[in-house]
């Protein structure tokens, strides 16, 4: 019913995050998994975080520009280290405020990169209001790629499963870990990522805790596993729409 | 850390339920088409459902005896058409109540069969609370097998994921689709397998509808999906536990 | 398919409560109401409240017995001032603990006076456990006694709507005022039995508030109503199954 | 205190939906039993769903002018069949996005038809986010038009009850059917308002395999009924206000 | 990190609220005690309540000026009885809008008064859309007031605790008492602010029975409590960030 | 109105849990708080975790006997190290199962111990049926034990205030941090608790771990802090019972 990709296309996944820094710290362990498997990763990045997560450029005396140049420099630096593309909406943050046309740009790169799974952040989120309004155009570009009527260039999207990625304060966000993925076979690069964010270098070991943690869960919910790693690390997700699938596991 | 089974292994699959014909308009599709790949399927009955779910009989004037038996023949044929086998606990129906017996004999099942997978009521049910009551004994059960220091027979198992199945009346047991599985595959076989209860015939076709109204809604949920066939048939389940992978998808 | 009473009997109403007072504090007016119709209304009053509703006595020194006694005394002649029936089933409160005999009476009860609506508890209440108890065995019975093969004296009942009336703390369990009674004909009867309940006179003023406050709230949702007197009295109730009607109004 | 209308006014229906075959499929029923007993019922159709919900007319290669004009013949002729009239908002759908202008002519319509129930969609939905955006309008609305300084033309309304009807995905949409309604003597005339819908023909079978389902889904929440029809057809809805009412039921 | 306060300066408190007699209703007690502690209390008041909550002043013929006036007077007599100080931003109401520029004004007001904790309207209200729209700006610029990138003057300010008050309709708002405070001592002021708003006489005594009634549900949850007095005053409020403290209690 | 302690008597603190190593990891910081105040802790330690808790031991080839001796050397060498007393249930675990003679017991411990405030664990674990379990008993005692009709040694005890202590798959369990408690000054204390529990060894870094996870959420949400230290050390906590206050902060 609707136009698919070939089966001989790779596979695709778009990102579509707040800030600048959002999918190393939350997604980049799936990100350099898709990647390592040969797949296209795209982020579409709707701000540099210029004003909301710059704090240490701003009391250092930098220009906004200067902000913004440095935060997109350290950005693709880490989506290299990754294995996928950036691309830059440059919408202005602190507020990040959804608008039809910040909208119909996500329709364009939805129809443009036509992804098997779209990640974002979740609906939720009472300590930054940037990431829910990220995540409510994500979804609803989705809605409207999917429409034959809808007036943008390219073919109609089919409904590609959707995954939230973890928040920082996860249990204030209505965030429960639904699907946890195994990154140990990419943690290294993941950890070479966060390290090109300098200016959040209290996060690096942060974020590397949280991979443990719910590396340990994951063990906890692995089944009969045999011979898992001693040290496993993962990362959550939660799904807004069911799974589709042909085997219970 | 556990003992697992050894990769050449079947798949085994559990499914728990409360009265001998649940596991077939529940679970049926998933059930057919884990025998399909050759896979080990059991199915626990706690009961015959001889109170609460046959009530033609009763008022045809059979004895609790007969009823039973009649019962028990026909899960019988209709698990064999699936390609399972059942085991029954003869446990009393209308009420079932949970026990520390009737789990401990879970407990002895789940290291016997040792499955890769669970298959049981959801916790909530405002019509039937034998439904409740068998996946409540399911979870704890599943539970005390994975400690070395229950006192049972066998080797400790792993955590084995668990899939509700879809109740009667879904939204008022709190039940959202959150995995649709593609059981069109095995339709003809769960048709079959639902004609083998000839008591509850009014439900044949009830069950139809129901598996071609999932079967929309998995294509709606699917994806960039090519070739699905026009009428698709679908199961839906909830998991109260997180799924483990290493692809998103 | 249910043997349902005849066009001709008046409706019933039955009332399943944990303790002797409860049924005049949160039901009262729904009674009078039913009674003032001409409507046979039975209140299933499972302890007397002689342990956890008694403080006053038990500071005066009074027996278990005697507490017994002027409980029972004080709900027959409140229950007789709404024009209800009401039966003791002398279980035992502090704690109440649910059991399969107490079940069983109501199966029992519940097949004798056939009810047209149930009247009980709502299923949450963290300040006292005997209130979700009863509730938890009104609607267990209210199942069982709709099965042919249920082993009960009577014929199989329909499935009566049912009620959950208000706790005395209503947002710390989980109430939320989804039908609103206008009581107001009879709230005079209403509060005459309350002051029955001689040992709980600081409660009489408390719930006249209560009703008032109710009765704002209706009128706040009573759509395009003209000719509301001054001062409404109300009740407010849970609806744990489906409303099933002809008109939406 | 409200300007109610006379008593001898025949009832008011108003059903405001985001496109224009939504009322059809989700209402249809509860509008042919209002007209069937001489009420008024307008629908307020903020779109044509000429974008999101008419891919088969551009797959044909119509235009947006053709597509919207083929919409509002079909929809006129359903409500023509159901006895309903519809007036068309225009406001352009997929997105449709809710505005102060948009919420006032709802006032307008609200004060001019003084609706005695008023019907729209729910508040959620992952799949179509112009429900909830004409939801939120018509509640806000709503509320606007109760009161005496808000500047339109027309006497302030009371507060009419709300009910939502049920959306194509209900569990995902955090819908739970709160009111069953039986409309098994209107059934014929729902069946041949949908099949004005020529496009939609696929939704034919699909909505009358649910309304036996819900119909099913009322019996067994019936109570004590003595002579229901062997297929009783019905439609599902949410109140998000209390009911009030002088008579538990 | 944040530039707070020094110790010797006397605690704020800043109310953000949507029409001029919210503060008073809602939070007089709080508002009070806080005062009466010698702390500085400001409230921003987005509108006058003008069109949704002066319903006898436009009955009686009076100018939309006229009303803003008198509404603005009688919240100015209310919040110097309390010992505050109140700020009007004339936003318009029925509907207030969330805007960006309204956002900015309160990042201003929480810049300069520093507030060491916030009060505001709970998120939902399906009884009146202004007051989640106020609360939401209210989360919003407390978020953004504490960006040292935020455009605004003034320094950044710490995280505050917030207070959600308690709405008319508390159960249909998802409304939970999470915290109960006593605000006895300061009942005569509460009460003397309340009798300052003539027009709503009505709500003099409701609000007088709510605040009893959350007293009575303040010594239910007192702990060992030896001599609260026989009638205690209480306000209800919800916590939507986790509160931070050095003892349990 | 009820007997409370005389003020000059030091805060007591009640904790009940399932398993012996329980309270050190959830509930350390709090305990070694109030012991370094010099107020009295006792913890309600129901078993000793002797089959759920153990593995390592059942694998050496312990007995059961020796296994709970271990245990309950190493919990009371842990709670010697934070300041507190631990009475022994020995209830048998894996699973503990609510009794009526349990719940008596701890009424008993309840009125001797007069708490000001009670710790237990959450109501829902989805990985550990014994804790609810605990959770559920420590709940129906505390109300039990303020009715004077109760049939107990001992005074009445008010209502001491509940926290549920973090479990260790918190998302899982429905928690929610509504408490961090800053455990900083004590945190030593809690580490080397942690140390006397050889045989969890691999949870010494991962409580640790969450204590500064914790930490760091507490300095986010923790209002115009001037000096918090680097490192903060926290706990996290829910209240199912509203927090009574005299000021809101």
């Amino acid at each position: 019913m609707t136009h698919g990709k070939a089966p001989t296309d790779p596979r695709s996944t778009l990102v579509v995050t707040a800030h600048a820094g959002d999918f190393v710290w939350r997604a980049g362990g799936a990100i350099a998994l898709a990647a390592s498997r040969g797949e296209k990763v795209t982020i579409a990045c709707l701000t540099y975080g210029e004003r909301g997560e710059s704090a240490k450029a701003w009391r250092e005396g930098r220009s906004l520009e200067e902000i913004k140049a440095l935060r997109r420099g350290e950005a693709e630096q880490a989506a290299a280290t990754l294995g996928a593309e950036v691309v830059f909406f440059d919408a202005g943050d602190y507020p990040l405020t959804a608008t039809r046309e910040l909208t119909d740009r996500l329709v364009a790169v939805l129809r443009d990169t036509r992804p098997d799974v779209v990640l974002t952040h979740p609906l939720d989120d009472p300590y930054n209001g940037d990431h829910p309004a990220a995540a409510r155009m994500a979804l609803d570009a989705r809605v409207l790629a999917q429409a034959v009527g809808y007036p943008a260039e390219g073919e109609v999207i089919g409904a590609p499963p959707v995954f939230f990625f973890e928040p920082h304060q996860p249990e204030m966000c209505g965030f429960r870990p639904e699907v946890l993925l195994d990154i140990s076979e990419v943690w290294e690069t993941k950890r070479k990522a966060m390290e090109c964010l300098a200016a959040q270098r209290h996060l690096w070991d942060y974020y590397t805790d949280l991979a443990v943690r719910r590396g340990v869960q994951l063990k906890r919910n692995a089944g009969p596993n045999l011979g898992l790693p001693h040290t496993t690390y993962a990362e959550a997700y939660m799904r807004p729409y069911p799974q589709v699938t042909a085997v219970l596991a």
